[in-house]
């Protein structure tokens, strides 16, 4: 019986701005994130009798651009481990983009594990990381739990996730802070090409990233949630300073983002825990403790109308159900 | 007879952001400028029988605390050019607050011309630009008019301004956004002083300002607007990445600021020429053309309520009336 994968997405904490190899979506850097228990997809894969794939997303099927690039993915997948088996592909996300969380780190993390299981390839995590990396970056995290490593590598064999601490005992909440009104921007992957090619502070990326790491690791041993939080919100505002710095300059930010950066230094000012992280989009994602979750939370509703908030935990890593 | 010296204010367009050297105010970079006619400080200076400085500011007389950094900047005159005397200063500032701009620029470089002018020191304008960096480092570049560059050199003889162009018919004009309600921010000494120690990006600054400066030089020689235009955006952008990665990073922008932005993409995006410049503050100075102002004064009041904007052209250098 063909089982579901199941894949959470996850956060970036430290992150991935740049890609070395477009094919194989190799990053110039290392990234760290978390992954979280609230957003995930769902995937079945059978194979049927075709020689073109058909795709199902929320039990609607994809018309034939909307699914090109999973088709494409599956073609690389069958070159990767030599089989010519199609698929009907039905995939539930529980990624709801009113969350402010795109969705193709756990879609593909639960796609590429959902081949592996209906093709029984039984394929190590490691060599699951990898083939995930194949259709999206991100989704190369999202085959652990709790804290992951993506290491940056230099080819299609030495690219791959590997956990930190799959259920660290840190009291981590994230707060996903979803800004309505956001302006339209441009995709993270031609804003990565554009900080890579333009931004004149990109060749110092690297080595920020590398010491961040250190540090971040560090604090996760140390159980120090504030020093995390310090490390996210500075290489996220990093991240984005090569987005201004880029040329042509552009930002991911809208009103309301800074409108939340002020209010969670005010949040600090007052002795709450809360720090910042923010992807290629408007939306503010908090880090809360356990303790600090709620009062954020009131603090911000209170604050400003028309916000809503998504309170996420530490997620698991892949699952067959 | 003691005469009037009139300065007036600049807008940098080639961003001055970190010192070297903070008595002396030696940047780690040159700057360019555009001294502007809409805003201008009126300084007298009389020679008074007192071992102590009296200064009026706008006709009222300020007290110790409010006059300190000024009575500290004439005993650095005083040590400069080996003189005793001791002064009444009349200053009136044109430059309002409101309109989003510093009167510091304006104001040391009236005050230095002021006391050049009663002593008689006959300074040549390279040695007032040299006198008027001692008070603040912008106002280095007030003694000129028009576009203007600080060459930052290494110590207080060679640190001076010089005129590039000083009535450059290139139709550009300055149109300052009022952002009224602004979060109160960090002041650009102690802005300037966490980038340069803290931003992992600092290290290239330097770099491209030099690169930028070529260019820019290269515009107003080629009365490329849109030129000008591209390269004071992006050097002000990259000066704001530096306060966004610094640590703990920090914003000037306002959720206005954001606003503005964008409204200046649609402006472009509808061929109308307008590019952003932004300081150590929300406010947004946009540069336009003389076709173009109008539009984007009349789209900016339309699509933002309480807003106001403030017109200016090119300005002269230091007068005495």
């Amino acid at each position: 019986m063909t089982k579901i994968a199941r894949a959470y997405t996850n956060i970036a904490l430290i992150k991935y701005w740049g890609k070395k190899d477009k094919t194989y979506k190799i990053p110039y850097t290392d990234s760290l994130s978390l992954t979280l228990d609230r957003f995930y997809t769902d995937t079945k894969s059978e194979v049927i009798n075709s020689d073109k794939d058909v795709v199902f997303l929320n039990n609607q099927e994809l018309d034939d651009s909307k699914s090109l690039r999973i088709r494409n993915y599956l073609d690389t997948v069958r070159k990767m481990y030599s089989f010519d088996e199609h698929f009907q592909i039905n995939s539930t996300n529980h990624v709801p983009t009113s969350a402010g969380f795109a969705s193709s780190a756990s879609g593909f993390a639960a796609l590429a594990a959902s081949i592996n299981s209906t093709m029984n390839l039984d394929l190590s995590k490691k060599s699951l990381s990898i083939l995930a990396r194949n259709g999206s970056g991100s989704a190369s995290r999202s085959i652990f739990g709790g804290f992951v490593q993506w290491h940056a590598g230099t080819n299609n064999d030495t690219s791959f996730a590997e956990p930190i601490d799959e259920s660290p005992d840190i009291g981590i909440v994230l707060l996903s802070v979803v800004i309505s009104k956001a302006e339209k921007s441009i995709s993270s992957t031609t804003g990565m090409e554009s900080s890579v090619k333009t931004s004149p502070f990109y060749s110092n990326w690297s080595t920020l990233v590398a010491s961040e790491l250190v540090e971040f690791k560090q604090a996760i041993a140390n159980k120090d949630l504030q020093k995390i939080g310090e490390i996210s919100e500075h290489n996220a505002m990093s991240m984005h300073a090569l987005t201004l710095s880029a040329n042509p300059p552009y930002t991911y930010f809208a009103p309301e983002t800074i409108q939340i950066l002020n209010i969670i230094k005010k949040l600090r000012n007052n002795g709450i825990l809360a720090y910042a992280t923010i992807d290629a989009g408007p939306n503010v994602k908090i880090i809360c403790s356990k303790e600090s979750v709620q009062k954020v939370k009131d603090f911000i509703e209170a604050n400003i109308t028309g916000i809503s908030t998504v309170e996420a935990h530490i997620g698991r890593g892949i699952e067959y159900i």
